[in-house]
């Protein structure tokens, strides 16, 4: 038998963009996706606040995110939906979504599953590494590690999967 | 007299892209600038953890960004070098600038000047709706304010500048 929730619950429904005040000020979800019907996402751990990752949404993996609770990402590499944690255990409960004034951008905040960590090289956030800024009179010829040590193996998690990154 | 400090500052050099390890576990900074020749970024502001922002810079962007210690953007709506702030007074003096596993985002953590804002509608952060999750039961039909007063009058900060938003 359903649960009486999953049968009361609406689709999720992506309004026409018809107007910047409607868009800006409104009430009603009206995504801008790009010309490859994708809309950037900022992931953050809703704890410590550290951004885990940057990753990309089609207008299918949002309706999932939000009708789940679980973020969803089109994997760009591999043009796959992807429902992150699947492969790795690594799932991201979403505690919050938000969208920008011009509703091209959503942020989640979420906690993550296992380790907690969200990148696929092993680290916790895929941003561990730091630009110095010059004005402060530090050397920004080079990258700087901000988390010394890996959370996982990559190659325990994640096998013979193909490295998503692409030069 | 120049200060010594500018004399003895070299430019940004941003490295060719040649493998995935260099990119993903070297300290050359490497970005991956898109189609349009733009990188996401990311903007928080560092006391709060609160994301004030995603705004993209061309390399332009980024080494000016890297050499003044101030966030500079590509405006995408206006086609111009966007040294945030110079119209509002809304400077964001960034503390920290970190960039992704492959090198395709940026993450810059910022005190802002003034009143703290950094959304041209008027509030502190873009991010002042979020979409409510389907999942634990809310209505994701309607978008949910979390910020309920706007931070200054965009009318008298810009004035007749054109709303960058687009349909």
């Amino acid at each position: 038998m359903m649960k009486a929730s999953s049968q009361i619950k609406p689709p999720v429904v992506f309004h026409t963009r018809e107007s910047i005040e409607q868009v800006e000020e409104g009430r009603q979800l009206a995504p801008k996706f790009d010309d490859q019907g994708l809309i950037v996402c900022v992931t953050q751990d809703a704890s410590s606040g550290q951004i885990l990752m940057v990753g990309y949404m089609n207008a299918e993996a949002l309706a999932k995110t939000i009708e789940t609770g679980e973020a969803h990402y089109w994997s760009r590499s591999r043009q796959v939906l992807w429902h992150k944690g699947a492969t790795s255990g690594l799932v991201q409960q979403v505690e919050e979504l938000l969208i920008d004034d011009d509703q091209d951008a959503i942020w989640l905040r979420v906690k993550v599953s296992g380790s907690g960590a969200s990148c696929h090289v092993g680290y916790r956030s895929c941003f561990y590494r730091k630009i110095p800024i010059a004005e402060k009179g530090y050397d920004s010829q080079h990258l700087v590690y901000t988390e010394l040590e890996k959370t996982f193996d990559p190659k325990e998690v994640y096998g013979d999967v193909p490295n998503p990154t692409k030069l």
